[in-house]
């Protein structure tokens, strides 16, 4: 950050009067630019005992599996965030949402929420940021071969979870990239 | 926004390549400038059976009461950051952080994440934001002085699973300020 979003002038790295940690403030007009925690968004979506994955289309981890997520926008819900990004991702329709697990990633600054969620119908296409989408059983998970381990670690809980025959809700942090 | 954070050129909003929606782009660098929804991060803190509250010492919502909660800074977890507001706002040391509630303000464009929390002692003072803090029993929560209904929908769930003897993990969405 160099410039103003504001105004345009010169950023001073300073700590805001009744601050206490530094943030980007204007010289010239004193806003302060925030810089905050992203939202990812996603599901765990099931059909009969099967579990939807996605193959990536894009960098990072191009070619590697995972569930369908992405970032939360403005003006939407969290579930309404993970419909979403399902259809793009996915071409599928979720429904019955319900919060499965919670990570943050500080080393990104961001906070993963995952979904367990239904599909309808067996219907899903690969959207643009997706090179393939599949259901696949448990003994089908290319566990070599997904993407993050945010994505490994959700997958586990639940798989846990669904063994026992009792979901809970997990919270849990996440300390490394790939 | 008016101005590229990098290169200090006009902004002008379209849709990125790619994307789908509008952004504020640079018409200089080309650089995209996302905006995410932010992340308040709280606590109920419980003291045998009371409930920590702080009266609100800036506005909105100045001399109202509230649970201590604030937005999520980059590189923390979660649970780090509801510790962290606890003891700006409250002075008060949590343990044992547990997620309890979820909440979507998207008029706002916020998330809101609330944790069941100890309190190891009753040692708290209020912080610079807080004009006062206390515990509270049930029936001495002050119900027409709370500030937000975020705030006032955590502390109705929270007595209700209390009361059962069973706290699940909730998700809510908010669509009114006050």
């Amino acid at each position: 950050m160099n410039f103003c979003v504001k105004c345009g002038k010169k950023l001073v790295v300073r700590v805001p009067d009744g601050d206490d940690r530094n943030r980007y403030v204007c010289g010239a007009c004193g806003t302060v630019h925030y810089s905050n925690p992203k939202m990812v968004v996603g599901a765990i979506p099931e059909y009969e005992d099967r579990i939807l994955l996605c193959r990536r289309a894009i960098e990072p981890r191009w070619g590697l599996w995972t569930l369908p997520a992405g970032f939360m926008e403005n003006e939407e819900s969290v579930e309404e965030g993970a419909k979403r990004e399902t259809l793009e991702e996915a071409g599928a329709e979720l429904n019955g949402l319900s919060p499965f697990a919670m990570f943050s990633l500080p080393f990104v600054s961001q906070v993963y929420l995952m979904f367990r969620a239904r599909l309808l119908t067996p219907h899903f296409a690969a959207g643009h940021e997706s090179l393939d989408v599949k259901l696949v059983s448990e003994a089908e998970i290319p566990w070599d071969e997904i993407a993050f381990p945010v994505i490994e670690e959700t997958l586990r809980l639940f798989l846990a979870d669904r063994k026992k025959g009792a979901f809970g809700f997990h919270s849990g942090i996440i300390n490394r990239r790939i």
